[in-house]
């Protein structure tokens, strides 16, 4: 078998057999197939597609080019949940206590942020302590006492994703349904998940721009679940305006703190017990969404799942003391709430602009490695759909620097759109 | 400007600008574009084209990311050819000669063979001592001096060209019309041509393998020759069965001495004088088709092409005792003539197979770097239509090595088809 043929053949529209796929993921995990084949077969994909069948094998290779973990012992069921990525997307810092707290031990590998896009573990790093990279024999001996983890991807998992994906990045190569979805795959199945549920975000501020893209990866991810035995609920969720209202890293764990006792956004706390709702179903705690979702506003209720929360950051190093009282958090020395400029119905919050702010204050990352702010930000006050008075408060910036202020006041007041007439809110969910 | 927007750019199917070609062919040469993101972006401009228009900048681009010759003190009209390459093709060595004998200087750089086709430079170098690796400086004496140099491509010339090409080759690019166009139109601008005869070879010998193909090819180099201010005409000539009888390296240049002597195969020499005629023209030493024939014929038949052959045998330092008797170009030690295994109308003679079986003799290379048999290879006796009888010599067979010689025999045996009715023979030329 030669590189070269494969992808010719992918070039003239063919089906790939398993194992051309093995040899090709195998040969980029290992560096015998160099980054120029990786680069012209990953586009050669991206231009004339894989069936499910390909896509599933793709996904099982890159799952099995690394070490597979097995939580067998630990969790009857391993379920996992995955979001595609979007502009204040802290659900994993409530739904996995809650869900923990209900009984359905969770162990999830998470990322950091790119682009507009925040992350989980820059999220949790805000904790002062908490530690993210975990080894397999740590996350294995927390999750077995107690039933919580959640931290970075080991090396080890998938490492033909990790080359695939930089390569990708740099080829113009990543806005492949096929590809986007065997990468996410990949890491679920080499993480030992036997269950997914998967948050596939639709909108400006998501990967996904237009929804029959976002039915499309979805569709497919459930495809691959199936062929691969692992069972996938997938969920489109919008992603036009901001989730919840806090974006940037100690301001959304101070929103999933609030959550987790009660409070916080409808619209993020809707979202939290519908995800998490779904996972306990996929876990067999209970039979019905309807029933999973009492257990899951009682787990908030009753505070087991911020008490759960306590303890995983407890188990990872994290000082409890900035849970207890999140207004420990150092504030950004910067702070202005802007007004609204005029009446009128909110027409629009455009998640991607807000995105691309926060990265610009600071909260996230231009390009990988870059330093973050844990503490500038913004918080929303309104949603799509509200009725505003002009002068009435419409967000507040968190920032380091007078100038990025000034720039940032600029960005989010143009990405605020008003319309004199009623508007619709935003669904949450498209299905 | 980034690569990475180039590339998606032709990714989505967008004309690319001169300076976005630019940007990336300059990033090829100097290496700022990494290996990858020009296998990905050549894999986009195969699978989505590329304008004419963009074409043409990206053969200047290629033209320029190097050295350009200009040799207008030497030669008033720079007129170059160019073969895409088939079996049995040593038409270089008579039309060069002939040309220069008719008055019109010619410096030609030439490729070596690669996979079934073969390649001028390996035939001249049958003769002991004949040099191919000229400076500019030779170059440019030896045109002034003699009106004919047939050399290798310098390594200055069109850099972008050798690292697009190396990478195409293990990245499944090379099928790319465009890709194609502006690697043999970039290289002959840069050789300081003003004008340029291309052979475009159709059929189961050449790149080409229809006649659409063929079409495209030669209508886009064409039209780069007109958006570059140069004149281009292009001819189709038909390779699906060899060019001439003789197939190897010395025999080639045996058999391309007798058509100098006025001799050689019918098939052969008219091709010749075809293209030949077409320099002339071109070169404006006559000013029509039927006057530049007439003085070809006369340069054979008074000796003047030979002499001149000669002359460019010496002037590179080649033994010209071999022109002079080409009985001492060393005789392979396994000779065997294969006889017509029926009676009938010759209907094939499949030129890639007597290609592919030339390599496997030891005429050919299957990768570069491999080393050359000069003195192995085939003579084919007849052509597609000729009339044979059982018995009759259909071919000879010249090997280094018992076992060669048998499969050698197989395969060409095999590339020999008959039918029981008259078959017509094939155009030399498509139009």
């Amino acid at each position: 078998m030669r590189a070269v043929d494969i992808i010719i053949k992918k070039r003239d529209k063919g089906e790939l057999t398993r194992e051309e796929i093995r040899f090709f993921v195998n040969g980029i995990a290992t560096g015998r197939v160099p980054d120029y084949q990786a680069a012209a077969w990953a586009m050669a994909v991206l231009l004339n597609g894989m069936t499910p069948r390909e896509t599933t094998d793709l996904t099982l290779a890159i799952a099995h080019s690394g070490e597979v973990l097995d939580m067998s012992d630990v969790v009857k069921i391993a379920v996992d949940k995955h979001s595609t990525g979007g502009v204040g997307d802290k659900t994993s810092l409530v739904v996995l206590p809650a869900v923990a707290a209900c009984g359905l031990p969770v162990g999830k590998m998470s990322g950091r942020g790119l682009g507009f896009s925040g992350g989980t573990l820059d999220k949790m790093e805000a904790i002062p302590g908490y530690r993210v990279d975990l080894t397999t024999e740590e996350f294995e001996k927390q999750l077995k006492k107690i039933g919580l983890v959640l931290c970075g991807q080991s090396k080890d998992l998938a490492p033909a994703d990790g080359k695939l994906y930089a390569l990708r990045d740099v080829t113009g190569t990543v806005q492949s349904i096929p590809l986007i979805a065997s990468s996410v795959m990949s890491k679920k199945i080499a993480g030992g998940a036997h269950a997914v549920v998967l948050d596939v975000k639709v909108g400006n501020g998501a990967f996904m721009q237009n929804l029959k893209d976002a039915h499309e990866l979805a569709d497919l991810m459930v495809k691959i679940g199936e062929l691969a035995g692992r069972k996938v609920v997938a969920l489109i969720s919008d992603m036009n305006q901001p989730l919840g209202c806090a974006v940037g890293n100690s301001l959304e764990v101070r929103e999933a703190i609030e959550t987790l006792q009660g409070g916080g956004p409808a619209d993020f706390r809707e979202h939290c017990l519908h995800v998490a709702a779904h996972m306990l179903v996929l876990g067999e705690v209970t039979d019905s969404l309807a029933k999973a979702r009492k257990l899951v506003e009682k787990s908030i209720a009753k505070g087991s799942a911020l008490a759960k929360f306590r303890q995983l950051v407890k188990a990872q190093g994290g000082d409890l003391s900035y849970v207890v009282n999140p207004n420990k958090f150092p504030r950004a020395p910067f702070v202005e709430v802007v007004k609204a400029p005029r009446s009128g119905y909110l027409e629009r919050v455009h998640a991607r602009s807000v995105g691309e702010a926060s990265v610009a204050l600071g909260a996230g990352r231009a390009k990988k490695g870059d330093p973050l702010d844990h503490s500038v930000g913004f918080v929303i006050h309104h949603k799509v759909g509200d009725k505003i008075k002009e002068g009435q408060a419409l967000f507040t910036v968190y920032a380091n620097d007078k100038k990025k202020l000034a720039a940032a006041v600029k960005t989010v007041l143009a990405a605020h759109e008003f319309d004199d007439f009623p508007v619709p809110p935003l669904p949450l969910f498209y299905e």
